[in-house]
């Protein structure tokens, strides 16, 4: 158990966020203690809710006073431990705020609290014909303070991008308690891009309290194809075809056999059954959907595609990604336990990727399904295995760890969108050298020169990860490209 | 004059650059005394040329040894003085490292060193079909070193965005000499963005040593379309509702009467002869591109274009784009001298904006033309003045500071893509809060404890900036923007 706060801070914290705001109980507390990656349990010393930027100031001036560290908390999905309490933290939730502050049309901006859930940005701007285009799979239920701590991605980030491409400005409270406001809400912002910095940083330097996002005029028309093979190997060279052609669709997505099994047998998307399935979105004015779809067809039919089937009304696109959306989640009906993994390569190595990564499996006796946002490379391996079978909970775990050093051998990364949280820190030394990260590390101390702000995230200690901690690998892999061996 | 080095440093230097590498006859070292800010001036201890990575170390590594500050610099072309040597500094000029390193075709990137010229990037990926989006006026001279240092722009970055979205990894040698990979070849690497931080910090954080840039595939066609109009306003409301309709033409600018006479006295390209002329350029498959074009003339005529006229080939296109990129040098048409002010605000403040501008210049007597990317409310006002009369230059340089004001007051920014540099550092505390502008210090001291890269850049200091140092202001004006409100 942790220690416990004082009375007197915990009558201070309360007179901030009132009696409500404030969770002391331990049931109450388990909600906390873990976010989406259950597999790591920490208890917080107290849970506070608060419904404001000041309250948020007041709740950091205190911690820095007293030198309590904090984790700030979305809504809880994050797949990589981001959220996972520190020893003897307090989380912060930013649940109650929740409000949609100003919704801008005709400068295409919405300003929101961290607290909004993702699909409701959507949902608030739709009536006027725009809409908000990072959507991740949880985006149902996960919040855009979380999004901006994760810089989330989702199947469209292929054409539009991820979350900080959509954040323009946000106010900030730092581990100090001052207020900044990062961005701007015009173009390029002078200065430094610590909007950028910001985003993507886990929640390690600060607590965002506001948020001005981007929103986009909602395409004419929206196609979704369903494209059939025979291997994995076939969808990866005509996503390459498509993106080589010079088309950019909204998504192109691969799933795998088994992936296809379980989203079938969990919400029934009718999927043609096959050893691949490529599904690639179009969205823009009719008359050029209609063109795109027409050479988009052709590729994957040239690639062995034995069946393509059209999806345009709403009703049936809506299927079709609500199965892909599901896929994680499915992966329960294969399996008692299961781990997504998260890792990017260059797109052109998915075959030789695929290949090892199912000889590493065959070798751990362990099943591997695989859901990819294939357009930007992005692999979500779902490593299957029974947390009853003795060893195997440990042996998955590795696996899991070893798919992304093959990522990082490919000259890719560890993570495409889910961060590295608690789960991925002793990978960050295989993937950066000593000055990179220690350089990171002091951007980390310009904004919090006390360690306060969800601490023990992100860097690789010695205590985690041993020699991984020493970042003695090569900073990245030699590419052997020229122009000659590329083509 | 600066001081002198010693003759052991000399030598030290000399001998990592060779004698080609080291200028320190003054004469010679005239040429570095400023860059496209001609106003300001001083002159560098020395200059050095450096061939490679491993001699950008050496230098750093001495210059923090014996406490140097040194000023990277690209072309020289910028326009805010940030490639202006500091008191007492050498100049590391990249001009030497300009090879182009790698062309990967099918992962649509290139590896350049900063020395490369922004348009030879193009040139090389262009026989594969490819281009490089940014597109600064200076492009055909311009480096890509430069770009990255002040984060360029160009007419095409409405649709493609700036030079951040197109660099994917920096090789970065840090001011103690320590060498960094920042950002990654693929999707959003892990751990801080410092890629984006270092994109745009002006030369302040370090200097970059290669860079690997994301390339597009060229459109099948591109149609610019020129509009004329009786009053600034209509051609704005254009632009507007260009946007709200959907669209996102590649480029949207406007030119004012006097930059359209000025243009046309320099390169003729028989522009019509009107108030305001709207450029907009599409881009894409053919289908679309007809379609789009048909909805835009639609527009302009129904917001009042008594002519529109289509450039389709080659030829005509590139006629239309002389004219507007060679609208800042034709300024010398209209007056023996000028100051190029780069102001952002909201698109659709801009009538109101311009009517503003327009009073303040005929309060100064000073004449003032305008050249925008409207698309993205940049606003490009260049003052007009002869600096043989007494007293002018002094009132154009407050003009043109107050435009800046003006443009925060909107709502909007003191800078779109020219960067803060020496001209505008009093201008920062207009726009930024106290903990806004020490967040930004404590990140550069983060990179450089010792202040030796760029010092005396961006930031306000009270020497030079008095009580506008001091961050007294608001840091944003309160937007009236509520829903009810922005219809």
């Amino acid at each position: 158990m942790p220690s416990s706060l004082s009375p007197t801070i915990l009558s201070e914290l309360q007179a901030i966020v009132g009696a409500k705001g404030l969770i002391t109980a331990a049931n109450q507390l388990q909600t906390y203690e873990c976010d989406g990656l259950t597999a790591f349990r920490t208890p917080p010393r107290a849970v506070l809710l608060p419904e404001s930027t000041e309250q948020v100031q007041a709740i950091l001036r205190l911690c820095h006073r007293e030198r309590i560290p904090f984790v700030g908390r979305g809504a809880g999905t994050g797949l990589s431990g981001g959220a996972l309490p520190s020893e003897d933290c307090i989380v912060i939730g930013m649940s109650r705020m929740n409000r949609i502050l100003n919704i801008d049309i005709p400068n295409q901006q919405i300003t929101v609290q961290p607290g909004v859930i993702n699909a409701a940005v959507t949902a608030a701007v739709s009536p006027y014909g725009y809409f908000y285009a990072p959507d991740p799979s949880s985006q149902t239920v996960c919040s855009i303070g979380g999004n901006i701590a994760e810089n989330a991605g989702g199947a469209h980030c292929l054409k539009y991008g991820f979350t900080v491409t959509h954040i323009l400005e946000m106010t900030v409270v730092l581990p100090n308690g001052d207020l900044v406001t990062l961005g701007g809400k015009t173009i390029d912002t002078p200065g430094y891009d610590l909007a950028g910095v910001f985003i993507g940083s886990e929640g390690t330097l600060g607590i965002a309290t506001e948020a001005t996002l981007r929103i986009m005029r909602k395409p004419e028309t929206v196609q979704v194809i369903l494209a059939a093979f025979d291997t994995i190997s076939a969808a990866a060279q005509s996503v390459s075809e498509v993106i080589a052609s010079g088309q950019l669709p909204a998504a192109m997505e691969i799933m795998d056999r088994l992936s296809i099994e379980a989203a079938e047998m969990s919400v029934h998307p009718n999927y043609p059954s096959c050893e691949a399935l490529l599904l690639i979105e179009l969205d823009g004015p009719e008359a050029e959907v209609n063109l795109q779809m027409t050479s988009v067809v052709e590729i994957c039919r040239t690639n062995g595609a034995w069946e393509t089937r059209l999806a345009v009304d709403e009703e049936s696109r809506f299927l079709v990604w609500k199965g892909r959306k599901a896929a994680f989640a499915a992966a329960g009906r294969l399996s008692p336990n299961y781990i997504v993994q998260d890792g990017v390569i260059p797109r052109t190595s998915l075959p030789a990727v695929l290949e090892k990564l199912n000889a590493m499996a065959a070798e751990a006796h362990l099943r591997v399904t695989n859901v990819f946002h294939a357009g930007d490379g992005n692999l979500h391996p779902i490593v299957l295995y029974d947390r009853d079978h003795p060893g195997e909970e440990e042996k998955a775990i590795q696996l899991s760890l070893r798919i992304l050093d093959v990522c990082v051998e490919a000259g890719g990364s560890i993570t495409g969108e889910h961060g590295v949280g608690r789960e991925k820190q002793c990978s960050m030394s295989y993937m950066f050298s000593d000055p990179d990260l220690e350089t990171m590390q002091r951007v980390r101390r310009a904004f919090d020169p006390l360690n306060l702000a969800n601490p023990d995230k992100i860097f690789p200690t010695p205590r985690l990860c041993g020699e991984r901690s020493r970042g003695a690998y090569a900073p990245h892999p030699i590419e052997a490209s020229g122009i000659a061996e590329v083509f």
